[in-house]
C-alpha cells in the first residue's frame, strides 16, 4: 500500500472547542505533518448555522450544515458538537463508511460508549476519546496504553474544574457554595445553569470512562452513584482542614477482591492534606492512578477550554492519521476483563462523620454502641467544644461529636446512621463524608 | 499477512528491573495477552553468570550466555543490562535482525542515541524506552505521541529519586547532605558510590533526552551544563524556604524565541512554594511540561525501582507486541526541528544569590552599581541580621545580602558574581542559583 499523499479530516462543530482545533491545523501545518506522516488536510466543517459570526480564522468556504454527507468523505471524523443527538447518529454513519472517529463527547460515549465501540469493531474501525476525560491531561492514553503491562488497583480523579474551582474558592475565600458559584460563573468556568457541574453528573460519566479503561469492563453510567456538592458548607470544610483533611469531589473506581468487583461513584470525599490531590487548585484536574507494579502515578493538568481540550483532540487526530499513513490501528475497547460492578451496598468505605448530640453522660457510650452492632470500628473520636443552646430556648446544651472509622461496608454505614439519627440525646447528623488516599 | 500465534520475546538482564520483567510476563499470561493481542512468549534470558542465584520464579531453562544468538531469534528484544558495551553492540544487532528493541538504558540513549535511532530507521525497526526516563512516569509516551499535536516550549523535570529523597531528608529532617546521602544508602535508594545521582550526571541524560523528545532536535548529553547537589546546605534550604521557595535538582528544558533555540541544564534550583515540584516529596520523580496549547502539564510517579521501571518496560512490549500482530509501527525518532541549542553562556536566567559583606555605608549602592552595569535588573534586596566577628578576631560586622533579579542572562550573570567576589568590602558569594516556575 502506497502511504496517501494528505490525510482528510471532517470537523464536526466549530464552538469553543472545534475553533481552538481549526486554528492548530491551520497554523500547525507543517509540525502535524512531520508527526502524522503526511499533510493533515481540513475537507470540511459541519455547523448549524453557516451565517454566524465565527473566529477569523475560521475558513469560510468549508462550512457546511450537511454533516451526513461530510462524514462519509473523511478519513478522519472529529466530533466536537456535544450531547447525545445528533452525534450518535454521526458517529455511527461515520463509523460504517470506515473513518476513524475522534470525540471529546463523554455524555455520548457514557450513555452509548458499548454500542459506538462495537460498531467500530465490526467496521474495523478507529475510535479516540482522549479529550472525553479530564481535557488535555493525557489520562485516556495511560490507561489505554501506558499501562497496559500493568494491573490497576484503584483510581481517583478530580476530573470537573468547576466543582473543584467552587470548593477551591470555599476554601481559599471562605465563600458560601452560592457566592462561590457566582464567581465561577462570572468567570466563565460555570455554566448559568450549573447542575451538571455541581451535581457531580459530569464528573459520573468520566468516572465511568475511567473504571471501564483501568479495569477492561463495560461500566454503565447509571452503575455510577453521584453525590454533587450543594450541601458543603464552608464551616464543613474548614472542620475537615483542622483535621487534616481537604475535601473535593471525586470521582473513585477501585478493583476489590472480596467481594471480587468493581466499586465506582462520585462524591464530595475527604483526602490526607499530603495527598497529591489535595493541592489540586482552581480549576484544574489530576487523576491519581494506583497499580500493582508502577505503584502510585499522577496526571495533573486543565480539565477543559478551548485550547488545552483542543490538544488533546489534536494528539488524537495526529495518532489516527498515522495509522492511516502507516497501518495498524488504536487500542481497541479493551473489555476482556467483565468485572462485576458492585452494588453500592457491597462497596468498602472508610467514613468520617459528625453528629449533633446532647451533651450528657453516656451518650458517647451509646453511640459507640451502634456502631459496635452494625460491625464499624472506630478509628478516633473527637468532640467539639460545647455548642450553647440558642438564646431564649432552655434546653440542654449540645456537643459535635466527630467519628472516623476504620474500613467497612457502605450498608453498614447506611444503617448505623440511620439507627443513629433516630437515638434519644442525638439531635442530627450533620455530615458524612468518604475517605480516600490513607 | 496472518497475525502470529505468539509474540517471542528476548530478555537481556535479569537484574533488579529484569527479574520483575519476567516475573510479569510469566504471572500474567492471559492480561498481557488479550492486550498485546496475542500471546507474548518469553525465548531467552541472557545473563552474564549462569550459576548465580536468582529470584525463583526465573525459568533456569532459558538462561543462556551467548547474548548475541538471542538477539536474532525474538521479535521483541527487551535491553536491561546497562551501561555502553555490551548494550551498544546488542542493540545494534537486534535491530539489524528486524527485531524491536525495548530499553531502559538512559546512559545509551544520552551517549548514542542519534546513532541507534538512525539504526532503526534503516532497519525499518522499532525502538521503545518508556522505562529510560522517570521510571513508571509515562512521559516519554505523553512527550512522543499526546502532546504531537501541540508545541511544548517548558519542561521541568525532577528525574533523579535520589537527589530528591537527599534534599527532601534535608528540610524534613535537618541532616546534613553527608547524613542524607547514608540514609538513602542505608535505604537502597543510593548507591554505595552516589555520584552519579548526586554530581547530576544520570539526571543530565535524562535531560538530553527529555529536550529531545520535547523540541524535536536532536541534543547531545555533552551540550548539557551539571550542577550537583554537593554543596547544598541545611542554612541555604532553611532560608530558601523562610523566602517562599523549595530548593530542587532540576531538569531544565527550554525553547526560547531570542535567541531562538534550545536552552537545557541541570542543577540545583529555585521553585516557588505553591509550583507543583515544590510538594514532590522523598524519592518520587514529577516532570511538568509547558505547552501552547494544553497549558501546564504534570506527570508524577517511582522513577526507579524494580516493580516500577518493569511496569514501564512491559508498556513498551505490550505496544511493540500489538504492533507485531496488527502491523504499523512506533512513533520514528522525532528531529524534524533541529533546533539550535544555546551554548549556557546565551542562556536566559532568573537568580538569587547571597553574598557576605562588611555592614559598612555604602555597600548596597556598590553592589547594586555593579549588577546596573552588567544590565542585570533586580527584583528584591534583603539583608539579613548581622552577624557578628567571630570571637578574637576584630574585623567589622558583616551581613548577608540577598539579591533576586528579573531575568537576564546567563553571561551577565556570571561577569557579575566574579565581580562582585573583587569588590572591596564583599567577603564571598555564598550561594547563586537559578529561580524556575515563576
Amino acid at each position: 500500500m502506497a502511504a496517501p499523499d494528505h490525510v482528510s479530516v471532517a470537523l464536526l462543530g466549530a464552538g469553543t472547542v472545534g475553533a481552538q482545533v481549526v486554528r492548530l491545523l491551520t497554523e500547525r501545518t507543517d509540525d502535524l505533518a512531520a508527526r502524522a506522516g503526511a499533510p493533515l488536510k481540513l475537507v470540511g466543517i459541519a455547523v448549524s448555522d453557516i451565517d454566524r459570526e465565527r473566529e477569523p480564522w475560521i475558513p469560510r468556504d468549508l462550512l457546511t450544515t450537511d454533516a451526513d454527507e461530510l462524514v462519509t468523505r473523511a478519513d478522519i471524523v472529529v466530533e466536537l458538537i456535544g450531547g447525545i443527538d445528533p452525534p450518535r447518529r454521526l458517529v455511527h454513519a461515520a463509523l460504517a463508511s470506515g473513518a476513524t472517529v475522534v470525540t471529546g463527547n463523554k455524555a455520548l460515549l457514557a450513555a452509548h460508549g458499548p454500542e459506538l465501540f462495537d460498531a467500530a469493531a465490526a467496521a474495523d474501525a478507529n475510535l479516540y476519546y482522549e479529550a472525553a476525560v479530564a481535557g488535555a491531561i493525557p489520562v485516556v492514553y495511560a490507561l489505554r496504553e501506558s499501562l497496559a503491562g500493568d494491573t490497576v488497583t484503584e483510581v481517583l480523579g478530580i476530573v470537573n474544574g468547576t466543582t473543584n474551582y467552587v470548593l477551591d474558592e470555599m476554601v481559599t475565600k471562605g465563600l458560601t457554595f452560592d457566592q462561590a458559584v457566582a464567581d465561577a460563573q462570572a468567570l466563565g468556568f460555570a455554566e448559568a445553569d450549573p447542575s451538571a457541574d455541581v451535581d457531580g453528573h459530569d464528573a459520573a460519566a468520566k468516572a465511568a470512562l475511567l473504571a471501564s479503561l483501568a479495569f477492561h469492563t463495560r461500566v454503565p453510567l447509571d452503575m455510577v452513584p453521584v453525590e454533587g456538592i450543594r450541601d458543603v458548607t464552608v464551616e464543613e470544610i474548614a472542620a475537615a482542614k483542622e483535621a487534616g483533611f481537604a475535601l473535593k469531589l471525586l470521582a473513585v473506581a477501585r478493583r476489590s477482591q472480596a467481594p471480587g468487583g468493581i466499586s465506582v461513584r462520585v462524591g464530595p470525599t475527604l483526602v490526607p492534606e499530603d495527598h497529591p490531590l489535595a493541592s489540586v487548585r482552581g480549576a484544574f484536574n489530576a487523576v491519581v492512578v494506583e497499580s500493582e507494579a508502577a505503584g502510585r502515578l499522577m496526571f495533573y493538568g486543565q480539565g477543559a477550554g478551548g485550547a488545552p481540550t483542543a490538544s488533546a483532540v489534536l494528539s488524537d487526530v495526529v495518532a489516527a492519521a498515522s495509522h492511516v499513513v502507516l497501518g495498524g490501528r488504536a487500542p481497541r475497547e479493551s473489555a476482556y476483563a467483565a468485572l462485576p460492578i458492585l452494588p453500592p451496598a457491597n462497596q468498602a468505605v472508610t467514613a468520617r462523620f459528625t453528629i449533633e448530640i446532647e451533651d450528657r453522660p453516656g451518650m458517647l457510650a451509646t453511640v459507640a454502641g451502634v456502631l459496635a452492632e452494625e460491625g464499624i470500628s472506630i478509628d478516633s473520636v473527637r468532640q467539639a467544644p460545647h455548642v450553647e443552646p440558642a438564646e431564649g430556648t432552655d434546653g440542654p446544651r449540645t456537643a459535635h461529636l466527630t467519628i472516623t472509622t476504620h474500613r467497612t461496608w457502605e450498608d453498614a454505614l447506611a444503617t448505623c446512621l440511620t439507627r443513629l439519627a433516630d437515638v434519644a440525646g442525638v439531635r442530627a447528623v450533620l455530615t458524612a463524608r468518604r475517605i480516600e488516599g490513607v
